[in-house]
């Protein structure tokens, strides 16, 4: 045992705790790892100059915790960055991308010189890192959410019993972020053992000092206090790290976080621990001087380095996680004419129903399953269920861990709150993670409970995001259908789900695909087309009835499938009648379905007449708040009146 | 002094550390408060019971809480709630909002009977509360949004010497959110005295019980760690919650949280401490047994109440707050054909020189100041500008606060990190708050950094809110133009702002105007309408000259202002160019520019062609990525040639 380190500038009372490597192995150990650390920052220097921008100096400041992890620490196989039985790294800061690379090119997975593509359009080495690259399993790059993810991988990890780590490298600024909060408070609560976080303290963010900069006992604090074994060591010290890390790989009844004191921009000479150097690439002549400085400290030793294999375990897979297809669902329970309910309803009982066949799925909840009716699932498959507690951030980033592991994961809550990971949404896209979500409580028809509680923008949020399947079923037959649809899509999918109960409008029999609408009234002399959905489906059925009283003949059709859409049916029926288009959403005006609808039309030269919510709403009733805010039965014969000349 | 109450299951060592009243006079107060929190439960039953909907049990847990502010600690005149130099009660756990209403018509303000309104469309007594109600600073009711306004209007308190001291009511499951970590850790690292938190640990959440349940002795060790005077109390024991309050008024150097132990559904018989009772309003016959029970209670001594009016202090107002209209902003300083500057660049320039004019002007930034060029607002008005770090929702609930108090906050970042704080910015909506957002590094043309530093998806979040302002200026000119319009507007407000420096192309001399376009390019002619923003109306120009060398002529518009849209000048234009318009954004296809465009001419039957970014984006440099995206000069020109027939 060799005493730990001391640190500079460390408060009394908060000192290493850990083993260390005998003195023999360490020896020929640290300078191997030493070797990799300065050809790290080689490389992120080449490749960040190369390229003209980057962010080398927060490349060095982690160089010897990468080298300890890659190169000591982690068991996986260089070849093969998806082996199930791997230790995973998540890089959440992800403008360390260039170390990161470098790291898996020293490994050996591809050769150095293409780290000198670094963010080329022709070159899956971006910026900031995504899965176009095997070795990465979400996108990093916006702060906060790879500790989320980290825990999401654990989780799978648990399930499928395959023995994988799981290590998360965060940066200090980064740290501020309440979803790293989130992810800690998840994490230490449920005790996730094979989570280790690392936090590259290295003083300086992108405009000026983080707030803690130094205060390594207040990180410290506040890591314990959030049920982490929290260790604060020296980041520029293999000796240290390594123990470290023994004693995370030691602990099995909470997470263990490595607070690493770093400096930016460490060993690059005049540019070490100073300001105004976030960001930046070195110049050609600072770059050969760093570069030439880093090489002087090479020793030729880490030539003899080999990667510790992974041990295979039978157990990784029967998770459900490898099953690639999912079991067709069985037929819905609901018959025509039967108790009204709701669509959230629908959806539950799907997410239960498919609980039994499909292995792959798992649910997440932010405390609303009694709502949402994911409890239903929770009784099913009480192991693949998981409360994520009113921290719909952190919700959002397991599922994204579990989506890139093999998993199906549904994460529901109302679809306001989903705007709370809305930052989340927009990485699982740029992922394209197979992430499902649900959003109960849709609009103004919830209700008393007033505009804080009612998704009127999801929409506009979730269909702005390329790839994104998003369906809006109308009863609990269609939300059903909907459900297990989008179970089986492969890439990102959204249900939105109404509130009120409502009649079954559909059959069991009856037949749902993506992109596809369903016209639900339709004649030889429709004089206007009503485009809806949800709750609104059932008010242009009410308008029909009571335009047909009238004689006035109109087409409806219940859209279900808003991304994609069913442009082919829209056209035709808006020039069957007659060119004119009235659509009505619970929905804010822009960016709902009328939009969608106008830019499926956009060629064809037809009316297009947008009811929806254009203002904040209010407590009420379902009926008053429909007809207040101009998307009743009502409002709709008016628009036709108005409009069919 | 009185010995502290000792607590129930409290954890060795966690131990009320506070100040007691004197026997005599606590004897007194405590018999009315008392009797208060009594009245509060009843008030709570029978609005609830009578809306048929509600969260009675959230509001019973609360009640000694409620009273010994309201009746006790703060000073506040209960007939002027915008008093100046009142103290500010925040109700973050928005579902409770019966017995804030309880509490006020309790004071005075209001006649009890109005109580019975709650949730009635023809009443602002809405479901969770919102600034339609004078007393009401911020809406709430998503959760974990109060702390930060609070903060906000505590920086409020602080640069107006007003002498106000702020109360923030969380709940427990709330405190899950990692916004509420943001706000702790702020305003712990500002050492924001004034701020006084409570949470109303009930241990309940909605669907089950909440993470850490009674555990106090976890939350105090959280706190304390994020800088916070953390007291322990049991929240029904109107003595200790005294001597809290009494301890946090008299500590200078920190803030104060009262930890309060409590019951939910508190002396509701057969309901306390039950599950099941979230979010459920009793029926008439448990209301009335309730109602008794609790009328059982009271003695008639609190009719003897007297409100502790606030001390005028003549601060109130000096730091700008009390300014009603904005100072006129100077010219901009850019000349025609000038060195090409980024739009950023004007609006951290324009922001700068109106700190000199406008007083009310804050500036929040999330460590990005360098690259919103903010830092120049800084150096201006250094007591005005506030790093909020790398939390955005913090920022945004700081901002809000600060506007509900006066102020004109910028709170600024990259676009695509202003997703983190989506759900903050639909409160601010629902509040109508005088919030002012500037998103930089939009779109493709950022670079190399690659898609998830693109804002790509921030039209779609913004322009869903009704009422909110957007404008998408094009050179550092328009951009000035724009930091003004949107200062002095009144309502909330969103500049969309590129990366790359641009050419000057309006004169210092050229006006702008908040829903008004500009006509850069007509003739006789034109055979299509191109409408194009930011980056891309170079891209148009480009394309026009291209085109004109062909003798084709086109319209080209800069729509400068997305929301409100120049629908006249678009609908005029497009008719006159032959009925084709082509929209081209540097944003996705959906909720951006090009459907506000098609929302703008959905009556007039034109063909609209949208140019957008649809599919996942890449590093690269900027050329290369208008041409890969499909939004460059090249794809503008083959769009005209293949839509103009």
């Amino acid at each position: 045992m060799v005493a730990p380190p001391l640190i500079p500038g460390l408060a009394p009372g908060v000192l290493l705790f850990g083993l260390m490597p005998t003195e023999t192995s360490q020896a020929t150990d640290v300078r191997i790892l030493r070797d990799k650390a300065a050809r790290l920052r080689i490389d992120s220097v080449l490749s960040t100059t190369e390229a003209g921008s980057g962010h080398p100096t927060s490349c060095a400041s982690a160089a010897e915790i990468v080298s300890v992890l890659f190169y000591s620490v982690m068991r996986y196989d260089p070849h093969d960055p998806r082996n199930p039985w791997s230790d995973v790294f998540v890089l959440s800061k992800g403008h360390a991308a260039p170390i990161l690379y470098a790291a898996w090119a020293e490994a050996g997975l591809f050769p150095r010189e293409r780290l000198l593509t670094l963010r080329r359009l022709d070159s899956d080495l971006e910026g900031h890192p995504t899965p176009r690259l095997p070795f990465v399993d979400v996108a990093t790059g916006s702060l906060g959410q790879g500790l989320s993810a980290a825990a999401g991988i654990a989780l799978h990890a648990q399930l499928a019993d395959s023995g994988q780590r799981v290590y998360a490298l965060l940066g200090d600024g980064e740290s501020a972020e309440g979803s790293v909060w989130e992810a800690a408070e998840w994490v230490g609560h449920r005790g996730l053992s094979n989570v280790c976080a690392t936090i590259d303290i290295n003083r300086l963010g992108q405009s000026e000092p983080t707030m803690l900069e130094h205060h390594m006992e207040i990180y410290k604090a506040r890591w314990e206090a959030f049920g982490w074994q929290a260790l604060v060591v020296d980041g520029h010290s293999i000796p240290a790290l390594l123990a470290a890390y023994g004693q995370a790989s030691l602990t099995t009844d909470r997470p263990t976080v490595i607070l690493a004191r770093t400096i930016k921009g460490k060993d690059f000479p005049d540019i070490e621990g100073k300001e105004g150097w976030h960001g930046k690439a070195l110049d050609k002549e600072m770059a050969a001087k760093v570069v030439a400085h880093l090489e002087g400290e090479l020793t030729g030793v880490e030539k003899n380095w080999q990667p510790r294999l992974p041990a295979a375990r039978p157990g990784a897979g029967k998770d459900g996680s490898a099953a690639t297809k999912p079991a067709s669902a069985p037929k819905p329970p609901y018959r025509l004419g039967g108790k009204p309910l709701a669509a959230r309803r629908g959806f539950g009982d799907a997410l239960a129903a498919l609980a039994k066949t499909d292995p792959r799925i798992v649910a997440l909840d932010g405390d609303v399953k009694n709502s949402t009716y994911t409890e239903e699932f929770q009784t099913q498959a009480p192991g693949r269920f998981f409360q994520g507690y009113i921290a719909e951030q952190n919700m959002l980033g397991m599922a994204m861990g579990l989506a890139a592991r093999g998993h199906v994961p549904f994460a529901s809550t109302f679809a306001c709150f989903l705007t709370r990971a809305a930052d989340f949404i927009r990485m699982a896209a740029i992922s394209n993670l197979y992430l499902k979500l649900a959003g109960t409580h849709v609009g103004v028809s919830i209700g008393e409970d007033g505009p804080s509680q009612m998704g009127l923008e999801d929409l506009a949020m979730i269909c702005a995001q390329p790839d994104f399947t998003c369906l809006y079923p109308a009863d609990a037959t269609s939300a059903w259908a909907a459900t297990g649809l989008i179970a089986a899509e492969t890439g990102p999918g959204y249900i939105r789900l109404g509130r009120p109960n409502a009649p079954i409008l559909y059959g069991p029999e009856e037949t749902f695909a993506i992109g596809k609408c369903k016209v639900l009234r339709r004649g030889e002399k429709d004089r206007a087309l009503v485009v809806a959905a949800g709750v609104t489906v059932f008010e242009a059925l009410a308008a029909y009835d009571e335009l047909a009283k009238q004689g006035i003949a109109i087409r409806v059709i219940d859209l279900f499938s808003v991304q994609p859409i069913d442009r082919a049916e829209l056209a035709a029926s808006a020039h069957a009648a007659g060119g004119i288009v009235i659509t009505v959403e619970d929905h804010y005006a822009h960016g709902g379905l009328g939009d969608s609808v106008l830019a499926a039309l956009a060629a064809e030269r037809v009316k297009v007449v947008k009811l929806a919510v254009r203002e904040i709403a209010h407590s009420g009733k379902e009926a008053e708040l429909l007809e207040r805010f101009g998307i009743s039965a009502a409002h709709i014969v008016r628009a036709v009146h108005a409009n069919i000349g």
